[in-house]
């Protein structure tokens, strides 16, 4: 353990032989004082040729930004920088500025040969408006052309859609060997053998404030696999069948969550269910149904809801099963129709809740197993992440080394 | 006009300065005193090298198997050979046999370097089980081993999914430049501009025996399109919110389809409806409805009930009406959850059903533009088939010419 100043934390760990750093949550009004010559040191250290050339990957999620700077030459030696707590497009040119200018001045050679950038929100000829960030759209918006060259270079940078990224993100991990650390795989005792990414058609689906879900498909006529980012996670939610013991509760539900939203007049989306604002919705119904009052969505946050099913209040805890039922409901929806031979629930939400599915796990199999074709499940497996980790930035930094290798 | 007996009728057209013959659909029975040596007589024509090189396409439906031979120097010159109208494994296997021995015997350098069947049903390990076609499982069952190895060389040929096979024939027929004599675009006063293919993310959507979709994807990363076949005719059937004036109507018809086939415990399908069964569970709601009578469905046929509609009876038009809403609605949940920027309704039927389209169009595009995210439908657009055309059969020949240059 160093210590560089009192906030920040460093750890050193070991990954396959390779070391890497990783420095933990950072508030924004430290950031500029961590960015310090000691951090960039082992770079210092990383193959060289006429330069020092590295690559660049960024997880620009709505609670900060994590950066990770990797040798051109060898994407598993890397560094990872503090979290930048910045929810503003300005501060975060600022703060990449800032980096790009102490690594020059530890490193003058070094040289960015390629660079991709993770974001959730809807990407137009490089410029995102980021969907995760609150306030104006111009504090939401950022273009490619706005962050320094040095880190970004031209015709070498991308963004990237988070789903997507996820997906490469499992790839990459999936190719180290270590995949199996982070998943279990569920109802293994009537499900086929085989690992999370198979050599068919794998889908990825992202528990986290949206259901993300992107394909990593091989085609027999193509001999690669490829990312396929989708909005799946909007596909409207069937219910039950009206004579299953659950349809009047199931249509409640769903009633009160499009009464909500869409004046009763449309079918509500996995989503108003399997993300923080459709936890917000379960919860704000059950209350409704419990006590006749009704809790504004707004003031809900799924976070909170979240800790208090892990305290085991009964309301919250009933809405995260919900929650984590439609989720399973999801995964058999999609495995089945996008012709999948496993499903991967990934997201460090999904590892936080996984005691919900333990706890709940002959209803989670019940749901996964009801299904119009049952054989059509025979053949397919599901994996939910039990362990942390950011499969993005691993997946950010792997489109970074194709982008520099072009 | 040719007559090479009393049942054929020769066809000859042009395309694009290339010649190319089809032979209208003939029952079996004709089939082998058909496979005349005039019929290859074109072939001894084509570019040849040290062989005569060819390429074969089988388009095995439903109803029949469509062959084209081409020239393996240039796709766009072909032979059709007749429809042959078998289902079963064996007679399509002996009418290969004829075909490859009488080719032979016209021209007999002939050289085969590529092979593709377009197929309906499961594939594993080269043997297909044909979902299309009547009777037991053995009947039903064929490898590419048992094929003829003159026409279908080893390791040059493959069975195709055929809503795989229809996505490549658009392609084809897309380079050709010729494909908008078949499509229309549907609410071109509201929809952007743009050609039925597109250079990001088109869905191509096959309405026939059942829901077919294959995507043709070009990610920004990968500067090339694949297309990849789906399943989604098998997502479960939204229906409108509670409090649309069509609610009580959309919640009997499928909970009366629920009843019918899952014991109303489970939601049904898109294909529930969509397909020529499907048509068959609307028509028998409707009866049901109006006269208290149920039809049994195994005495339905979907095509008569097309027929019927078309002669304006009023309940089957109201089911093909139906039909078609959905097949919008389809439309309308695929392009938007895939992330698509068009999708083509193609198929036969399509074309024989544009007039039920045309003559609701206000109900149809209602269909398409309610949605609870309207904005993306803004940049969506929507092409029905207009004009018969087997598309199948093009993207088929294209795969095998794909695999005569591996």
């Amino acid at each position: 353990m160093i210590l560089l100043n009192d906030v920040l934390i460093l750890t050193v760990a070991y990954m396959k032989e390779k070391s890497f750093i990783v420095y933990h949550s950072i508030s924004i009004q430290f950031y500029f004082s961590m960015i310090s010559k000691e951090l960039f040191k082992p770079i210092l250290n990383w193959p060289k040729d006429s330069k020092l050339p590295l690559c660049v990957a960024c997880d620009v999620g709505g609670s900060g930004t994590y950066v990770r700077l990797s040798s051109f030459f060898d994407e598993s030696q890397y560094i990872d920088l503090p979290k930048l707590k910045t929810q503003k497009a300005s501060d975060l040119i600022s703060a990449l500025n800032t980096v790009s200018k102490e690594l020059k001045s530890v490193a003058p050679t070094i040289e960015c040969r390629g660079s991709s950038l993770s974001v959730a929100g809807p990407i137009t000829e490089d410029t995102v408006v980021f969907t995760n960030w609150p306030g104006q759209y111009s504090n939401r918006t950022l273009s490619l052309s706005e962050l320094p060259t040095d880190l970004f270079p031209k015709n070498r940078s991308k963004f990237l859609n988070d789903t997507e990224s996820i997906a490469y993100g499992i790839l990459a991990v999936n190719r180290l060997g270590t995949l199996d650390k982070y998943f279990e795989k569920l109802f293994s005792e009537t499900s086929p053998d085989g690992p999370p990414v198979n050599d068919r058609r794998t889908a990825v689906v992202s528990v986290g404030t949206g259901l993300g879900c992107s394909l990593i498909v091989k085609t027999p006529l193509f001999n690669r696999k490829i990312v396929v980012p989708t909005e799946l996670g909007h596909l409207e939610l069937p219910i039950v069948g009206h004579r299953n013991a659950n349809y009047q509760f199931e249509r409640e539900l769903v009633q009160h969550i499009s009464n909500h939203w869409y004046e009763g007049e449309l079918a509500i989306e996995f989503e108003d269910i399997t993300s923080g604002k459709g936890l917000c919705n379960v919860y704000q119904f059950l209350v409704k149904k419990a006590t006749g009052k009704v809790i504004p969505t707004e003031t809900l946050d799924g976070a909170q809801i979240a800790q208090m099913a892990a305290e085991k209040e009964p309301l919250a805890y009933k809405a995260l099963v919900i929650f984590n039922q439609m989720v399973i409901r999801a995964a058999k929806t999609i495995s089945t129709t996008m012709n999948c031979d496993s499903v991967i629930l990934a997201s460090d939400n999904q590892a936080d809740n996984y005691h919900i599915i333990k706890d709940n796990y002959s209803l989670m199999k019940n749901e996964f197993y009801s299904f119009i074709r049952p054989n059509w499940l025979n053949t397919i497996t599901v994996f939910t992440q039990t362990k942390r980790m950011n499969f993005n930035l691993f997946g950010t930094s792997h489109i970074a080394h194709q982008l520099s290798k072009k």
